[in-house]
């Protein structure tokens, strides 16, 4: 997220990082100006555990950026958390990115082959060098230019000295959006990091859109044409975002109960009960409750002492985290008919486990119904799905990802059921995940290792994409 | 809780206190025997703060005990973290203790007379003086008789070298539930530990029961009188335990649907939407939704990084705590008369805000229900509410309550309400705090920091009861 | 140390232990009282890694006391550290202890029989209990009818909310000086505590006396008859005390410079240069030299970055840290005859070591002079030689102990060399490490060891003594 | 340091680490080498502290290189500590520097113009980027190259994942020596830390060579002329270097010892006692005791627990540091005419207020001798000294510095007494601190914060010259 103009810069980007803590927790950290210098801190952890209260009040200025991390398993080096910073001749430059750059390993090469030097494995840093860059610094329009290089997912913010600049890619992968606070001004991936610091929701920045925001007050360029056909992530709105954001212009919590309403249509069954996996079946149940007339009820209680488990990095805390995180209401479930609704199946192994203990608690019928379609695809613009092996529904079934869970039936919600919500006008939405229809190439290595040749000389051959946080 | 003969107790002892960590945040410890010699590691913060992994294992032994530490503000000192270890006369003992003695500052200033020193500023170190007190050390059944010593409320775990013992006051104010783990045996406050380790359920230790396991086995003795009118903490069903317990025999997430659904009936109303506070009044909800046919929706999100708020010892971290910790969702509650559901109003601040946050996100009514009647008492055997003057409900009717805290009607379940799911042969409950009838007299200075005066000789002017957590 | 009546007293007890870190590193601690409660801060490791500055400022009043721990290997438990703090009937008491007490094993038995705690495996804990103790609670003169129970060597500090007191032995085995700072009052081990916080030398307090200091002033008790023939420590002159104390009246650097000229007569030998062990020989070297007329040069260097060997807890850590904590200069020793001094060898291995390391870099002799007698008896009142096992000289003749570290020659200063700095009316020394003629008898389970049965139920057959630092 | 082919590289590099200590205490830092990849580990603070026991088990491999950080207040960040890594097209580079650069200004603004970023504040990262240039890459002997293009004073040590480098500038300025581990090779500033890891001294690295060591053996070349007129600073002779090691070929404490023997002669005075300021005057003293039959004797004792103080990098730190460092023995000078031995007056606190204190505790007279001419001029090729108007003897005579410190008579060394030692072919020295005669013209902004300008726009009036530790 970045502010501009705003009391005690760093501790606003304490609480709007803190509320956006969801999309991101292998690491967190925030440049601030005082006008004149930038000044970094960051680390790994969460924002409460990188930022302990003391440590923001060595951080004075009135604007600044932030970023909580995400994901690269493997490449969770200390030097990959944002914000990156670094000196140009005309001075600092601070950049944080959410999303996943697809040509970042040849625009590296050939810089590298120039004689610059790169201190990261992530694809980001390769903006900073396009920013420092002689052509690019010589034109009007400098960032501008510089962004359309860029091909991929991307919504960043950059910090100079006095100003903060946002950009989103020309097809709208990621969700950023632009509030107002005071005077100042306010752009975060999700709207929900606005409320807690008193800033109000004015708009989406728009696909290929930047804007500079500084002492002049807010201006808007077009650095590149909106594609014909935009390719937002759907999986923030079934997944990734929280349930009080406005993500591509609509509450995440109201579509969700729409898509689960919509999944009782689909896949209707004869049970007693419909229970969530919490929290993030909650919403769809309560709609596929709603339209299904079957009462809802807590069949599963999460200890709130654990984080969320699918952004973890590393797959052996992911499988420990999970044991610990829910417990069954065994008298919610004994002797009954049990519908189980959550948001995706991405390795199956928790859904396995999840439903041998609902029978191994007298449940008589486990049906499990899910709030999207099958992903069967890897995201290559920042979902850490992991690669395809890893995805359960990768060329198999429903029958036979039913039979793999153990689940007495299986309903997917279809993917004309994700597009009902929002009409004609609604977002034109990225469905790769699900059908392989891949809107931007992928050129580079595919995989989160990609960029990590250079200083460790690792295998090329791990293949799991490189992604980033929230900025 | 206490386990016997486990492989890896420590690590057992760590789960199960890691399940039970909602009842105490503010320390944790255990006491781990390899059969000869004790072995003590506790700290401040939380389960897994004071345990990382690796500290495990130096704590071998097959039996321990452990505990998590509960309130006590201004006595927040570490030395008053349980278990209290100290050696006797015949060798090392190692106790922990749920609930709050009334009599332990006369047995205290008994013994200091005799020449005996306390390190600790804790009600419960009074046990281990009664232990190690020649006349008891001497008696047949010594344990047992120096439990009959005490009044209040406790349920206490010990450790020797090669036992465990367990006991319950004889009103039974706190839970304290037996179990198997393979051929040993497990004690907890909460049957929730039991599934995360693999124990089965299999009893409640009954009011003034003493049980001591060792190598020969369970044994059984009745140290005191069960009390003619049991007193068992109805605040655990309401607020303090977790949904998936079994608590008194009884489920408590199905105890407290009862609740909602009673409430629903005492209190009815005309709304569009009923809404729990999350996690708290999420079960309560469920009740009243579905015997009012009011649909339930998610009102509120919980940002899941911060922990449970009420039971943090500082005011002031209570109000921070609370601001960051909930956001609404306008989408569903703008032009809606909105039916709030939450366990209980302490202080009244934090139901003043949020109501004043509803009707900002443009509710149209609010009426808040509450599934307990009003706490209008101070509680003296081990639930931390502070004194009567911080109690918005002290002394004042529904309907100024109501005033105070902006509802447009507030609805409390009635003392029958609370009783209704139990039936004839229900549990006997403490209801101290709601009707002011204490059914064990509180003759000490009744306060938090009653027995502070020693080593730091604050004034004991100030009024909170000492209380502790989980065993 | 103690400190009555100074401004910020945590202050100047910090510094005044930094000045006293010589005598323990392996934990420290001090009480401070605000004229009403007494506050503890203590931990293990070096005087600036417990007290980081601003740890200081949480530790409000005018008087205190403080102790850095010495030795007690096996028994170097965090609860261990001094000083102690415990809660009598009339109120807090704070006690540190310099020495070691003989009889502490008969008192804390007797003590557990009639039902008393103890929470140490130090001996200094029985003063705790005898303080408690009605008996003596009802004294006049408490303090002293309690300290004349005890045998053995002891320097007393002692604190209540508004006066310290500070107490030796009869027979004088530890030094404790008096000084004034300004209109208030210190009490401290050594005297090099004094200049660093600005007091002034008063005088040493007696065997056998009791100082207390409060509002009214200061005043003197004589507890119990000074021993007939007084047993003061003569290792601390030799090794253990700063070169800049006054010790039993004397500059320590003088009379060891007097060692190593009286050593110069008594083992005369041809020679090209003189080399002191840094820092331990240097003083006696200065003698030596200055009275054979040989050079003196440096031989060793000393990295600066280790702390002293002799006084860590651990076997294992000794090893290393003599390897790296001094290195040879080949061009001070190659093709010279060298006269190594030293103020004492215990287990001998260190220098094997070096003698090895100079005839490497090319000594032709090397001659080796300590300025004490051979160490042969282990010391039961407070310097930590470790067993008669351990120590190279117990049952070897000389001839056989230069042999064993491979010297050429090998000259111990006599027992009447000890003696002539002083002449006639100079103190009366103990002696026993070197004659084995005990002035105290130790009836208690001799070691280090002895009192931790109680919770540990370690082996007792371990035999190293319990010992404290400086207070 | 580096190191090749060497047991557990990781082990022998923190050792020869830890025995150069002294060279620079503000950061530690190290980089390995497995063969394939670089892993770099480094931090802020001693050696020790950077690199706990376990942390050397996770940097597995047999070659690296380490660095200890001294000097550049107000850039101490923590991303300027070394070793500096890179990735460039062809792989990751290492490098650590000892000195510095004096036209590192020009070279990074012209590298910054052509698109380059650069990531510290250090003069030593310019290296990087040339080795990175593409015109550097293709070149045959491209290190070589590169290093041709540096002015100023450096001793530079690199690593690639197989091979490392080291070079001396062409003047010679600072230290390097080459040394034989078992069958593999050690590079360090200094000697001393041979003998602590089992190396064997080979001989120095020459002014203007370049050493690769690789699978093939050592390879030798010359990337620049040496400078006619050498230039190796005299100071690491007279304070910076340990006593132990050979610098420029000779033993630092015999040079020392000469150095304190002419000074008897050239400035000759009747008193009691010599006394050095221990320990960086000690050598000198034995000189200056030998050479005029004046006693030696200690009048000053060292606290061991504080660090060398004159490497500390803020003047607050160095005054607390100062004072608790030293005590006077006033048995020593009370009465007597003092003679006074120090290595330096750098800015004359320390010495005034040490004058001062003699005389408080007694000394006659107090005569001050120095082993080397009054430094009256900024050093900007490595030595920390900070700007003119810091230093006493800047624009002042001996008689105005005498009466500035108090002392009764004051006696620097000459600079012919500087050379006497080493006869016709000895080294050639630079003494800029001494006379002003700068061997390298100084062409950048002069001062230690000179390229902090980039990220956070400091004023560049402040001059103090950014310096480096040891390689």
């Amino acid at each position: 997220m970045a502010v501009f103009d705003v009391e005690r810069a760093a501790d606003v980007i304490h609480d709007g990082l803190f509320a956006q803590q969801h999309r991101g927790q292998e690491g967190a950290g925030m440049v601030v100006s005082d006008g004149q210098r930038l000044q970094l801190h960051k680390g790994p952890g969460l924002v409460q555990e990188v930022f302990p209260g003391d440590r923001l009040v060595d951080l004075p200025g009135r604007l600044g950026i932030g970023h909580v991390r995400y994901s690269t398993c493997g490449g969770d080096r200390a030097q990959n958390i944002q914000p990156l910073l670094a000196e140009c001749a005309d001075g600092p430059w601070a950049i944080a990115h959410n999303g996943n750059l697809t040509n970042a390993a040849q625009l590296r090469r050939a810089y590298q082959q120039s004689g610059s030097i790169f201190h990261t494995t992530t694809d980001s840093e390769v903006l900073v060098h396009l920013l420092a860059d002689p052509y690019y610094r010589s034109r009007i329009h400098r960032v501008g230019r510089a962004l359309a290089e860029l091909q991929g997912a991307f919504a960043f913010v950059l910090l100079t000295p006095d100003s903060i600049l946002a950009a989103r890619d020309p097809h709208g992968f990621k969700p950023l959006v632009l509030g107002t606070l005071g005077q100042g001004f306010v752009v975060a991936s999700e709207s929900c990091a606005f409320r807690p610091i008193g800033a109000r929701y004015l708009r989406d920045i728009e696909p290929g859109e930047l804007v500079t925001i500084n002492r002049d007050g807010l201006a808007s360029y077009q650095f590149a044409e909106p594609a014909a056909h935009g390719a937002q992530c759907v999986f923030e709105l079934v997944y990734f975002a929280r349930p009080d954001s406005l993500v591509f212009g609509h509450n995440v919590h109201q579509v969700r109960v729409r898509y689960g309403m919509r999944l009782a249509q689909e896949h209707p069954v004869e049970a007693d009960v419909v229970i969530p996996i919490p929290d993030s079946g909650m919403s769809a149940a309560i709609g596929y409750s709603r339209a299904s007339g079957i009462p809802l009820d807590m069949g599963f209680i999460r200890n709130h002492y654990i984080g969320r488990t699918f952004i973890m990095p590393e797959a052996g805390k992911r499988a420990t985290g999970a044991d610990r995180k829910l417990s069954v209401l065994p008298e919610t479930v004994a002797g009954r008919r049990v519908v189980v609704v959550d948001d995706s199946i991405v390795r199956g192994n928790t859904a396995r486990k999840r439903i041998a203990l609902l029978r191994e608690c007298g449940a008589t019928e486990v049906h499990v119904r899910i709030s999207c379609p099958p992903t069967r695809h890897p995201c290559f613009y920042g979902i850490d799905f992991a690669t395809s092996e890893e995805l359960l529904a990768a060329g198999r079934g429903v029958e036979e990802i039913r039979g793999s869970i153990g689940a007495d039936s299986l309903g997917y919600l279809s993917e004309e059921g994700l597009l009902e919500p929002f009409g004609a006008g609604g977002p034109r939405f990225c469905r790769a995940c699900f059908n392989g229809d891949y809107p931007v190439p992928v050129t580079d290595g595919r995989g989160k290792l990609a960029l990590e040749s250079g200083l460790t000389c690792e295998s090329s051959a791990r293949a799991a994409a490189t992604r980033k946080g929230a900025s």
